[in-house]
């Protein structure tokens, strides 16, 4: 116990021992039930008297914070109701650089949630459903690594780009995709959020612009935000970005940076046409402005022809592909890729290592080992055949009980993006609906701009099963027709 | 396949596919025992006719890329020699963007690591052994903790500061080095590199000066480089940083942050006195500069006293504590943590969510499991009598084997910090040294400019056994006498 004691002080060392363990007890920091050091022990350790310790203890015996038993030892008693303090927070002054860097506090465009919890909530928020997750063969999977491995499996591993036959297995999940790669292009990730932020933290400064989907994925835009990155949306339609007055944006705000989510967009769900994804590409070469492409769930197409990743269609370096298997697995794996070329990948790379040195080496091997040994693909397999039956379920239930809402039926993906009847708001939909017991993320957190997409809400029909959406969006339904009438 | 296939060209559909599966194959993508959809298949996922899927296959077979086995499938074939292309990095012209993000390349301190590899090379780089990390233990947890939580322990869990119970944990690791916390101003991170990265990101901008100890540690060189930040050293001696200087630094360049690593400091094993300790935070208070405290190993002491951590002479929100448990069990883990108060807190954890929206759930429960049964205090040790003898014969081995070598003999922590005799450099050593089968860190790696510590090298002693510390500064000393000779 490294108690901080000062010789120069006036202060007595017993009182300041007392004083230490005193704050300390009330604060929580030693729990109740904590056994001190015998005073010897502490004395020594602090190169203090004997004496000097026991007068501390025998201080905080009779305040009743702690207690001796002989024979047996000191332990810290559970804590008085006037022994605990207020937050800290409102006490203080705090440093003047303090105040300058917490700045200006964010604008709060949610209202808070009510503190009351419907007792069967259905929630269709989050992404995908994590019950599908096939937990017993992961643990199989951890234990088959750690069993192979051994130590290496914690060890920092290989920095730059990540464990090599990931990086390859990266590869070989992307061609069944059709894009072309190297392994020495794939940058492992903590998430593809991470892949997000190397991407913005190398490419961009605080002040520059990028142009962003209206709507698109909120953990994005708050990115943006964090890095004090300004945002111009372009709207999405059912044929995704809408490409035709993005050559007059380029010429006039030049951003420095593209992001668009082209399959199964979140949160509209919308795919890109391949008419639009060449005309993107081809206005990035143009500008020379790089294009970031998040293609978080490509791979889960319920009908009709996928169309090529942007990525799959650049030659020359400008894309940069940014993919997980979270979304598909379970999202706490926090293992995602990107893929770039050019010497920019050198740079994401190095990025990466001032970061955090590397991403989690067991999970990475772990994760591996899951995808090439068939269980992804068959995983994969099985949640398509299971979500396109939730989303049909999806699209009937609002059909039926929710006349009036404009849906953009999905082709893929986990997202149904609804628009309320005219004068209608998602901000004022959602508490109502979470006391009728359903939940789901309104529209306003998907836009650049406060105040932007009050009458959408997205809907995560991929999380439940087809009689939780029933029950759902009956729920909903009741609740906008009080809303309404 | 997502193959990608433009109708608007004049190239025929066939060759488009025949085009895109050849460039895969040859690239790796498509690795060799692949087998390829069937024709009606990928003539399906394409919209395309049959009879085009397999004209392209044709094409394929005849070039001996792919193998058609009736009854059984199509395979992609071994590639051959004239079939791999060089380095795509020389032969195209990338973007500008690319060229002006990619920027000058750095200065490589450095030399390059010969190819040679003795065979029975004593290393003393890294951080600890890894080798004494219980993996049994930590299998046994991990397969506890999903038994325990489920899938919980695979979902994202809570952002906002991490996993709970462990931000408790850390607490009462903290109390018993002298440090009092509250769970709520604890974040856990993606090990301690995060911790520094976060700090930064939060307080700095390019071009921002930053104190830092002379010499210090690498990654946050690395990190500081990495952000464009100016960095100016201040000289550590057996008591630390020298804080004489410090104030009129501060006065004439005001810088925004001060790096310190007070305890077994890497790479010089020097603790900072007390009295500097108070100084330093003092000098902090007055001119409003905040203190980057990084305790990465603080409880790893072999002798002596241990002095408080800057942050708990602390009160007023003027330090932001960085620790770790990954240099006491293995780097892999990758979970590290920062303590601060104030207003800032709360900006650091936005930043983290910002980042990569949470550290790897599973590894959080699992080393909070791990320390809460006891299982890290008994490690910690058991290391502790291990790297203490391991230290005093290292030390008796640099007396024995190399005369002229000065050594400040470090009370704690992993490294031994030796200065060579007048006119030797430790960079013309180390490809010497290799080749005699023992490596270490040179300590150019350790200063902010380049040239700087040259005569320097650090040794992880906690890495070797004593036998292998004996036999590493053998041959060590054999080199140096070569040289001098």
């Amino acid at each position: 116990m490294r108690i901080p004691i000062d010789r120069s002080l006036t202060t007595p060392l017993y009182r300041q021992i007392e004083t230490w363990l005193k704050e300390n007890i009330s604060s929580g920091g030693l729990a109740p039930g904590t056994r001190l050091p015998a005073s010897r022990v502490l004395a020594d350790e602090l190169g203090v008297s004997r004496i000097t310790v026991k007068n501390a203890y025998a201080g905080l015996e009779s305040d009743g914070l702690i207690l001796t038993r002989e024979g047996s030892g000191t332990y810290v008693m559970p804590p008085t109701a006037d022994s605990t303090r207020g937050s800290e927070d409102d006490a203080l002054t705090w440093p003047l650089w303090q105040v300058e860097a917490a700045g200006e506090p964010q604008p709060r465009v949610d209202p808070g949630r009510p503190q009351y919890r419907h007792p069967q909530l259905i929630s269709f928020t989050g992404v995908g459903d994590p019950r599908l997750f096939p937990l017993r063969d992961f643990a199989h999977t951890l234990q088959d690594v750690l069993h192979r491995d051994g130590l290496s499996a914690l060890e920092y591993g290989a920095f730059g780009g990540g464990y090599g036959p990931l990086r390859e297995t990266v590869t070989h999940v992307l061609a069944s995709q059709g894009i072309q790669a190297h392994p020495q292009n794939v940058l492992i990730t903590s998430g593809s959020q991470q892949a997000l932020a190397l991407a913005c933290q190398v490419l961009l400064k605080a002040g520059d612009v990028v142009v962003v989907e209206k709507p698109t994925y909120n953990m994005a835009l708050d990115l943006f935000r964090f890095l004090g990155l300004k945002m111009i949306g372009v709207p999405v339609d059912e044929g995704g970005m809408q490409i035709d007055g993005l050559e007059t944006l380029l010429q006039q705000v030049h951003p420095r940076l593209i992001y668009t989510i082209p399959n199964f967009q979140n949160p509209s769900g919308a795919c890109m046409s391949g008419a639009r994804r060449r005309q993107l590409l081809a206005l990035a070469q143009r500008y020379n402005v790089p294009i970031l492409e998040d293609d978080f769930v490509g791979d889960l197409r319920y009908e009709g022809h996928g169309q090529p990743a942007i990525k799959a269609l650049d030659g020359g370096g400008h894309v940069i592909y940014v993919g997980t298997f979270s979304k598909m697995l379970m999202p706490g794996l926090r293992v995602g890729y990107l893929l770039a070329n050019g010497p920019i990948f050198k740079r994401l790379v190095d990025q990466k290592q001032a970061q955090d040195l590397t991403t989690a080496p067991l999970m990475q091997r772990a994760l591996d080992r899951y995808v090439t040994v068939g269980r992804y693909q068959a995983h994969l397999r099985r949640t398509t055949r299971l979500y396109r039956a939730r989303r049909d379920a999806m699209l009937g239930a609002i059909r039926r009980h929710l006349p009036g809402v404009r849906v953009l039926p999905p082709q893929g993906g986990l997202f149904a993006w609804l628009k309320l009847p005219d004068g209608l708001s998602s901000l004022r939909l959602l508490p109502l609906a979470l006391e009728a017991g359903v939940e789901f993320a309104p529209g306003t957190r998907f836009f650049p701009l406060p105040g932007e997409g009050e009458p959408f809400l997205r809907l995560n029909f991929a999380a439940c099963t087809p009689e939780e959406i029933e029950q759902g969006m009956l729920r909903l339904g009741q609740v906008l027709r009080r809303m309404e009438g």
